[in-house]
């Protein structure tokens, strides 16, 4: 079998060439454009992450898990927009040769991807395959009712701020695959599965338009994250730290550790989001309803003023440790250049 | 300066935040997703390419072709649907370190790209910026009338066979740079810009619809882009190969090397339509209008049969030469594993 790009295309990324009736895709992989009308009165939702070989993802990673997460995070941005998944293309570059050991990894890296894609309804459209270093670039689009879409910009002063599931667990494995920290082995294939597996919270963001001021996933770390909502919101916020909800497995390190994983260790994917006092009662029914922990971890306040004997902008989140103490917001997000 | 991923792209790629009255970008850069509210009565045609160092490019080429390259090539795409362009998405990984050279380059890169895209009134709406190998993933959207957009699977028999301007100066200037033959010195920057600024033909794209049939964007080599059409379309095609258009450049050279530039060499980004002879008229008139030679090179025609002695599929085109005589469809398109 020649191996080129066309019929890598057509054996591991070709399913649904049929207009399926009702969908907004017109026209699905295989012309030079797809073709898709969005529904009236819908707005599009849009967004793109490239995954790299040895930065997010180890080469070595099991192919059907690197499927999966390298449309997770994208479906996460949809869900922090509360937005329905529609569509996607993937641009896959591989390393040569492509011999039957590439062609396996081919196998569980695609069955990996349209497994969670069909959980979504969310079809492969377009793509692009290359020989080059092993890269991943995935676009995503959505479909959200106009003007519901959750932005960052709308947080307001007094909202309390919530975060879904626990933080903090990805980098956990992480570390210890790293052996900066060792993680109990009991724990060891939980805090795995948060690292590979992620569950973008679709249907939370679903839940949240009407409900929710602002929203972000959380994919650089609490800290940098939930500060672009309050840099765009010109608002301040105070999180209270022991509120955050961690693992069991986080909880048994040392605090500095526990705060490093779940502030600025990125990889978790859960949603942030901002909502009036008022909303308390029906988030909490949501939480129910999704079998999706639901914590308040703090509220969005005034901008604080800058201080008097100093040219210093103040911090505009306010960390409290457990002993009330405020920390500056010196946790930096997950940056993919350091 | 901290050179961080977020100042990046706040740096070199942010510069339309607020809304642009009248336009269907409702957000773009700066949050999770964008938001598009795509025209009532119109499609959204979408495709994605991705770029990679050493194989697409040279590494060292100059930053600012290729940030025009890069959006051409996709822009070519959306031409070949008939679409206009609306907007993009650019993933970008790059090597470290950040330094003052690659940040040179970024603003010479971002400069190409920007060029081009206010040309076309594209909007750069979201992207992503990592470390790694330099590699480049751009998505582009454009909007089509419904049922106006030209597909592969569209040319009737009867058709004739058109092609945009020259075809084969790309692959001229890269054997040229490879010393795989000489172009004379009086030529070079001439087949060079074909290879570097490859000009996306939108306004031909735009004036098609109702008129041409099927069409696809020459990226891959007229061989291998021609049977697309073809076998979409269900068809047979005859090509009169002394007919294809041509450089002054590329007629300098032997036959053999004429061919394999113009036939399998790829990179022309002209585009390649199946119209109507009733048709002629009107498309001589695009041409003047447009100062774009566009030129018949061949018709469409029946599926051939499947010869008496051999069970062989028959060949779907016939590359007719200057002798009359019909030669077998052996040349391939530009295959990125190859």
């Amino acid at each position: 079998m020649p191996l080129s790009e066309f019929n890598l295309i057509d054996q591991y990324f070709t399913r649904h060439r049929a207009k399926i009736s009702g969908s907004p895709i017109e026209l699905g992989i295989g012309d030079d454009c797809a073709l898709l009308t969005p529904l009236p009165g819908e707005q599009l939702a849009i967004s793109t992450d490239m995954l790299v070989a040895g930065r997010h993802f180890f080469e070595d990673v099991e192919p059907r898990a690197l499927g999966h997460k390298a449309l997770a995070v994208n479906l996460s941005d949809l869900a922090a927009m509360g937005a329905t998944p529609l569509a996607f293309t993937l641009a896959i570059s591989l390393p040569q040769p492509i011999d039957t050991a590439r062609l396996a990894w081919l196998h569980a890296f695609s069955d990996g991807l349209f497994t969670l894609a069909d959980t979504h309804h969310c079809t492969l459209i377009g793509g692009d395959t290359t020989a080059g270093p092993l890269t991943l670039c995935l676009t995503v689009l959505g479909s959200v009712k106009k003007d519901n879409a959750l932005q960052r910009a709308a947080a307001r002063i007094e909202d309390d701020i919530w975060v879904s599931g626990t933080l903090g667990d990805a980098r956990l494995a992480l570390g210890d695959y790293r052996q900066e920290w060792i993680v109990e082995k009991k724990y060891q294939s939980v805090v795995r599965r948060a690292l590979e597996w992620p569950q973008p919270r679709v249907a939370l963001g679903l839940a949240l338009p009407g409900i929710a001021h602002a929203a972000i996933d959380l994919s650089d770390g609490l800290a940098g994250d939930l500060a672009h909502i309050v840099q765009r919101s010109a608002v301040g916020a105070t999180v209270m730290m022991d509120r955050i909800p961690r693992s069991e497995a986080l909880a048994q390190q040392p605090l500095s550790i526990q705060y490093r994983c779940m502030l600025s260790g990125g990889d978790d994917y859960e949603l942030c989001f901002t909502a009036p006092p008022t909303a308390r009662t029906v988030l909490t029914q949501i939480s129910a309803d999704l079998s999706l922990p639901l914590t308040r971890i703090g509220k969005i306040t005034t901008l604080p003023k800058a201080l008097d004997h100093a040219n210093a902008t103040p911090p505009s989140i306010l960390w409290i440790d457990h002993n009330g103490v405020a920390l500056a917001d010196v946790f930096r997000g997950f940056d993919h250049f350091h």
